[in-house]
């Protein structure tokens, strides 16, 4: 979770989307999140069977929202760690059943409500947690108050659960977020806008493993 | 799948989409399938969750696309029946496996190259087709060249799966699909956008009762 790319497709311009993904996992992502919300399920369906080949198991590939694409995918062969689900989309205990046990399950969470109805689910139903955004920023347009980082760590200081950063993050903030207790930083714009996704994912990379 | 609804939310306008389900099947539909493209993953569960309540089996009840939304309220007790994909959704084959051999799945098809591809697929993976459209019509804005009754019947000639008409049908529409094959009639504006859906259901009903 430590370097951790959620893509956009506008953000990723005409490279597209696998370009970006594969420039990632070169420079040592560690998990990538699809993320589409304006795709067809086959476009989505299609994606992740693609993206699950350049990854190869080299970082976890996690399905935003579509649990549906993440099965399909899944059936057909495709190396698909699991989902990750915000507060508007399935009911996190549904997706659990949906995946099995042994998928990976994020969930988004971003007030003190929402962890103290993480902490009532079954143990094992939610793998880590996604909290932000830490600033604002552009490729979530409905995003939530910011939290920054040290409405972050107010948070990840009451879940045992690992808190992934997200929103906004540049990597001057690594510093700050491996204080607060991060266990990642999760980022859109910083690699999918960058002249070399493959370049900036290594930045974030060797930021973060010298300041945890 | 004689009198089948398709759920437009912003048809149904402010009485909201469980009213007019609910009115539809006092009027006699014989089956419902919500289709929401732009509500939350959470919302769609909701709604269907309620409108499995509001149904309670008096029609089939279908979900269009969200497969995960199909099993998730099924998971949760839910009566719906199965799920109705389009061309763009994600793979019938797939689609079938995630549901089970005892769920509805129905189809969209509307060119000869789409019956051929049906026809080569596993019997048992699809049960009926929504073949369409047949007029112009404003709730689907990307909806293809329009088959006319004709096109549609040359359609439904040449699959052994039932047909249900989709597409800007009216009651004055029912003998003329019924002389061609149609197995059914599906609408969205004639009963979402209508002062009363209940009578404009019945009268659908009547009209397809009259016409076979």
């Amino acid at each position: 979770m430590s370097t951790y790319l959620v893509t956009d497709a506008a953000a990723c311009g005409d490279r597209g989307v696998l370009a970006v993904v594969a420039a990632a996992v070169r420079g040592g992502a560690t998990a990538v999140q699809l993320r589409e919300k304006t795709a067809s399920a086959r476009d989505f369906y299609e994606l992740a069977v693609r993206a699950a080949e350049v990854v190869d198991g080299r970082a976890l590939l996690l399905i935003d929202d579509r649990v549906d694409v993440c099965l399909a995918a899944r059936a057909a062969g495709a190396r698909i760690d699991g989902v990750h689900v915000g507060q508007s989309d399935l009911p996190v205990e549904q997706v659990r059943a949906l995946v099995g046990p042994d998928a990976v399950v994020g969930l988004t969470a971003n007030t003190r409500d929402h962890l103290r109805e993480i902490a009532a689910l079954p143990s094992g139903t939610v793998d880590y947690l996604g909290v932000g955004v830490i600033r604002p920023t552009a490729t979530k347009p409905d995003h939530p108050e910011p939290l920054g980082i040290d409405g972050f760590g107010a948070l990840a200081r009451v879940t045992a659960l690992p808190c992934v950063a997200i929103g906004g993050i540049t990597v001057a903030d690594t510093d700050a977020l491996a204080t607060v207790g991060a266990a990642g930083l999760a980022v859109v714009s910083a690699v999918c806008s960058a002249p070399d996704p493959e370049a900036a994912t290594r930045d974030l990379v060797s930021a973060w493993e010298a300041a945890r």
